[in-house]
């Protein structure tokens, strides 16, 4: 057996009997995905994943990072070069790569979703190992090949009752148009994130402002032009689901400039002219702008701020983004979000979701702003926090603050799509473990344990983000 | 029943026996509150407090910030607003609105000090709710009108053997005068809270200035005058049993100035022709001379600094401070102090307790500092962090370094009157806790964790504050 | 009885009995002491102790630091100050003073290794206290002048397989020359600390860099032959069994300067005629040197910073350095790192440890830092967090992003050599207490456990460190 019934619930027996009542009432709740990386090709077009390297290892960068940091090179693990210089093509070579490495992996969440996908979907009982591997691959390979394992039959599977996936604004949304048109019924939605015509720091950002121009057919040489066209942008995505705006900026500053002096600013980034702290001061002040259209058109806000991104020179050079090299960094939110929320900061028609990577601001300046302003929430324990521990600290830090009903349930926030069903049970299990203590230790009663933990797992989430 | 008699004891029968015996030991000593902000009035008049929601809504940011963060409008709340607008003003109406949301307090100290209160002192065993909102309203505002509900009363009840409250240099004391006249033994001293007079940036700072030399007779147009007035209203506030002053600055930052410099910039602040930075570093000064009259005459000298004060502007212009948008930020103590420290860290003659609002400097700077100085002690987790986990994890992170003896005790630093039993209760209940930890992990024997137990419920904040 | 069997393990019976059986197979396990401070003249001379006092108490800066923080004067305690002014010189009254107050450091970690040494190398089973101190005294004093308390012997008795000294770049080594010649089998190294010659604001830098001339036969006055003398120096060092350097710096600041710039720079700081920032560039330019040399001579590098020394200018005039007055300071690693990082983070043959005082930085930074790039690994919880809830926080807040095999194993970095078998043995208690939670809460299976238990116990220490 790879994953025990009582995984991840309190060692104390009784504490355990309430997680596990808990648990029982909303294990199998639909799944609400409102923030995630999944590729919308997959919907729509319906394809067989290729094989387990492929599928598994090569796009996860929870796994090549370990692997990389322990000295197993990207080259043999399959992960293709920006030059197309050669890399390891064979996935069972990778496979097995993978798999004498599989110990690097105890302890973290990984090897929790990894022993979760490989027993449910798959029946493995026996850990992953140099021994296994390819026995492992084999039946893995070939389950991808049957029609239940197809995106559409896994979604049903892992009853998906809604997930938004993350595209550019300048993404023309074909495959969420595939979608509509198959008419499959499964909900599958997009969201607006416009960081690559929003951050002057992006690769191509100028280019990228022309291209947005020729989409939306709006004047992106100027300033009222380049919010008309994220006007016209937001109302296009909207027509696919969006309900929601997700904004990747590496701080969480906002500002508030006068129209004028926003105007200059854009000239300034928009044709190269611009100087040091301009990039970081435009950034800061599309947060704003679009918390001004939030306000009009209803989107959800989401913030994930604090990431220094590749992090590493030659990985970056060599493969390019996403490669496991972004590193958080010290974030600042108390003067950061106040121009923003002197604006808007008491709009009844604003949620601004905040998320971070820095854990020293939960308790200290999260909790207390989310436990204050009512367009505030605080969005789930994310990227490197979306692990049992970092979930129970998330719990422990605002709780007391901010209490439940300012947080929003849980975000998968994955690439990794066998993986949701695991990574929302981990999220279910945890927050019923945090319940059963608090109940154990007469904080809250067993009946209200209920009704938090229903709401943990499903109707804030459908709530805040309008599913 | 609302509050189980195993509340807040590890889960674990072992563990939870040894905290039961420890607590069985301490659950009834006298409370010392050395530091708070109960109202000296009630204790002067001796009057019924008006009804319940007066009593629990209006004046609790604890409790309206959270209504406030979920879409409850203050003025529904019968916040007063500055302008005078209406506001709600039909107690039982802002009671049921509390009621119906008592929800949003899951999981937050105030709904473990509420059950307290309205199990100990009204005798309510079902929780309260849209459902009950009435019946409790009813109760609360029948027992308010009794004999053994008027201040003082409550106040033997709670047996209360000296409450400390909070007075600004420019308070007459006249209510601790009436109390004082009075006969009555309950023990209520002031304390001295000279940030009206020391922060340039306070409300009317200019005018207090004059209003200090007024009532001090001192020339508080010069320097040498101001720091006599500080001397003189010093005296006057022992005289009302003062032991302490605290100092609610936004940083900790200290400075030690010459006499000159110092003569300066206190004219510039004094005069209105500061510059930037002028009223952070006379703040800073003021700390350093407070800390040399603390050597003089040997009142203990509080610092409660992080908090960025009124951050929702349109919330702080309707309805003015302390409407729970006081955000804590970022505090730096190592390099901030040390000017104080160079001059007064090895004075055998003072007492220097520290708060944070930032948990990370727990064991980062305050418990290696206090770990060392002899001048210093650390106060207790407060304002966010007065609460089971967050009084937890200051134990934890603190322990370790500066041992149990360099910490104060508790202090309720409440507004709230009713929840004083509540709140020392929580924190007796969370150390016996801690403790029991210590035990059952074989890291402390039990004779010693009773010792402990006891210092920390009363001789420790007994001695640290001279009461 | 002082230590009981079960100390430190998790209270509920199933994770304590998991705990008892991880740690039954590594409680025997050699030590590895990669790191400390140990005196090597100690294994050279192999003399007796001197006395009790002297022993335990004057070294010490976590007992006397402690001390002092509740009022004992330094001068009581024997601590010799820099101007010869007297101090107490009778070790029976030192250790008086010490045992009246051993309740000071109730929960804090050197109860815990005191009360080990105590039992298990001279069988006491009562607390220490004023009333049985001269019982204590004489027991101990008694039996250090036993030959089975000479440091040899006890090295052996501590089951020590390989140690490391600290030593300065200018330090003749003559001790490790003096064991090498015994013919004793004992493995005491060296480790290579060139703050001293690296650290323009230490004491006598300038000198310092006359004398490394002398020593080296390099001339120390250009940049060329400064660093050729570094190179010398660690083959030298190396000669005495160092595979390591290590780096104590008040930040983790690198920098990567053109070789002209460098050059520039070494001339300002070593001939005194240098600006503001020229120290901390110049430890900074220095990191990234001794990163090129250990690529070159595989010597494992350790960086500590994050300690603003001698905090307390009046212990620092009268009694000097390391006087319990160092403080932790906020640590940055993500940008300090990047010029050192962007030039070897990707090395296949360096090392590169890191330590932290900042326990913000473990999750935020350190964790993802180490979880990706294969040049660095996680040092062990340090100085003010290397006790039990500073070590549990460490895995809890490291473990899910960096894994177990980015860290490397313990380090007791301690003066103190009775306390080393104590230290080593929290550790291992401390990480099969963690072991033995996951193993209960089903997230590891115990054959895994083990395994890591071993590991962290050993093989990574001796692995990381090449011993």
């Amino acid at each position: 057996m790879l994953i025990h019934p009582d995984r991840l619930f309190p060692a104390e027996p009784a504490a355990r009997d309430v997680a596990r009542r808990l648990y029982a009432e909303i294990r199998d709740l639909p799944i609400i995905s409102p923030h995630g990386h999944t590729d919308p090709r997959w919907y729509a077009e319906n394809e067989a994943f290729p094989d387990p390297a492929t599928l598994f290892v090569v796009p996860d960068h929870y796994i090549f990072r370990m692997l990389y940091s322990q000295g197993v090179r990207l080259e043999d693990l399959g992960i293709p070069t920006k030059d197309g210089s050669p890399v390891e093509k064979d996935p069972r070579t990778i496979w097995r790569r993978f798999a004498e490495n599989y110990h690097l992996f105890r302890g973290t969440p990984t090897r929790v979703w990894l022993d979760h996908t490989f027993e449910t979907l798959f029946g493995f009982t026996e850990r992953l190992s140099a021994k296994n591997a390819d026995a492992y691959y084999d039946r893995i390979d070939e389950a991808l090949r049957a029609p239940e394992f197809r995106p559409r039959a896994l979604f049903e599977r892992f009853r998906i009752e809604a997930i938004a996936t993350t595209e550019s604004s300048l993404d023309p949304l074909r495959h969420h148009e595939t979608i509509r048109q198959s008419g499959w019924k499964g909900r599958v939605v997009t969201a607006y994130r416009p960081d690559p015509v929003v951050d002057p720091d992006f690769d191509g950002f100028r280019q990228n402002l022309v291209r947005f121009g020729e989409i939306t057919g709006c004047d992106t040489s100027t300033w009222s032009g380049y919010l008309e066209a994220h006007r016209k942008r937001r109302a296009f995505f909207r027509d696919y689901g969006a309900t929601s705006t997700d904004h990747g900026h590496p701080t969480a500053r906002t500002a508030d400039l006068s129209k004028a002096n926003a105007e200059a600013l854009f000239r300034r980034v928009s044709t190269g002219d611009s100087g040091s702290g301009d990039a970081e001061l435009f950034r800061a002040q599309m947060l704003t702008e679009m918390a001004a259209m939030s306000v009009e058109d209803g989107m959800v806000m989401q913030i994930h701020p604090g990431s220094f991104r590749n992090h590493n020179n030659q990985i970056y050079s060599r493969f390019g983004r996403d490669m496991g090299a972004d590193i958080p960094s010290q974030t600042d939110y108390v003067s950061a979000l106040k121009p923003l929320l002197d604006r808007f900061g008491n709009e009844p028609n604003l949620t601004l979701i905040l998320f971070t990577l820095d854990e020293t601001s939960y308790s200290r300046e999260l909790a207390p702003l989310a436990g204050h302003y009512p367009v505030l929430k605080l969005g789930p324990a994310w990227w490197f926090f979306d692990a049992p521990e970092g979930m129970r600290r998330f719990r422990e830090l605002t709780t007391e603050t901010a209490g439940f009903y300012n947080t929003v349930g849980f975000n998968d926030d994955t690439r990794a799509y066998l993986s949701i069903p695991a990574r929302h049970d981990v999220a279910r299990r945890v927050d019923c473990a945090y319940l059963a203590n608090l109940v154990t230790t007469h904080r809250l009663n067993e009946d209200e344990a209920h009704e938090v933990a229903y709401d943990l797992a499903y109707r804030l989430a459908k709530e805040a983000y309008k599913l």
